[in-house]
């Protein structure tokens, strides 16, 4: 593991070493991204405009019953190569410190990464989507329809 | 554990029995509430308005570097007596059955439920939080600084 930066607070523990419940990876993201072209975020990814879908465990498909292409999701996945054991960070675009609970660094004690994205297609277990700011084949755990009065703040959004 | 109802399809496997990685509990969410009176969503636990707080573990504490009274979190808890094999559901206030990743249901094969919430005190790794709706004690897995760029769809959010 590499050196903290200056700044960096390291736990003292490694929160994935912690097992208090299991999850199971319900399928993969594909898209075309590596570690050294992933798009910072995913208004970034959807200004590449890049092919990007869910390739879906087949068991879970009846899941999928009542959505539809233009329907908003929360799309939650797993960032497996993250660390987990850094708690404060440095980084490059806000001066000082930030604990991992004030910014969206995938590097957090569990690496769930999401963003509101939309579905593009729909075919069996292959889900199209309009972006996504991850690696090839990271892991996805969980789907739910965007819903305004739960994800955003009251008053916020406009209909 | 109870029969489906009708139009209920449950998986032929236990998602929870699928140790793909592990989930640390980094603190707890304190709420009045019990299965006879949680509120159904945070809408009506806003409405309520019964005092919560998350007591995070003070190992999690430096992460909060950066966050403050006011602020709009993400706050993601884990559902832990929550059924993980129910893939289609009834729920009463729709017509016809729903995927569990079409509807807001605690009963999902990761039972990650979310919301976004108001930072109102922050005391040592004790955080105020305008409202939650879900047991008392049920364990959050990650607190991220709300990003309309990120969880809402492109150009539905007031500034």
């Amino acid at each position: 593991m590499k050196a903290p930066r200056p700044g960096e607070v390291v736990l003292p523990f490694d929160p994935g070493a912690r097992h208090d419940a299991s999850v199971a990876f319900l399928g993969r993201i594909r898209t075309p991204w590596g570690p050294d072209d992933c798009p910072k975020s995913i208004t970034r990814a959807r200004e590449q405009g890049a092919e990007a879908w869910i390739e879906l465990d087949p068991a879970y498909q009846p899941l999928l019953t009542g959505l539809a292409p233009g329907r908003w999701i929360m799309l939650l996945y797993w960032m497996d190569r993250a660390r987990r054991d850094i708690g404060v960070q440095r980084p490059g675009h806000v001066d000082g410190p930030r604990g991992a609970f004030a910014i969206r660094t995938p590097a957090r004690p569990n690496p769930v990464s999401m963003a509101c994205v939309q579905i593009t297609s729909l075919s069996d277990h292959r889900i199209g989507i309009d972006a996504a700011d991850c690696f090839d084949n990271t892991p996805v755990i969980d789907i739910k329809p965007w819903q305004p009065t739960i994800d955003a703040p009251p008053g916020r959004i406009v209909d």
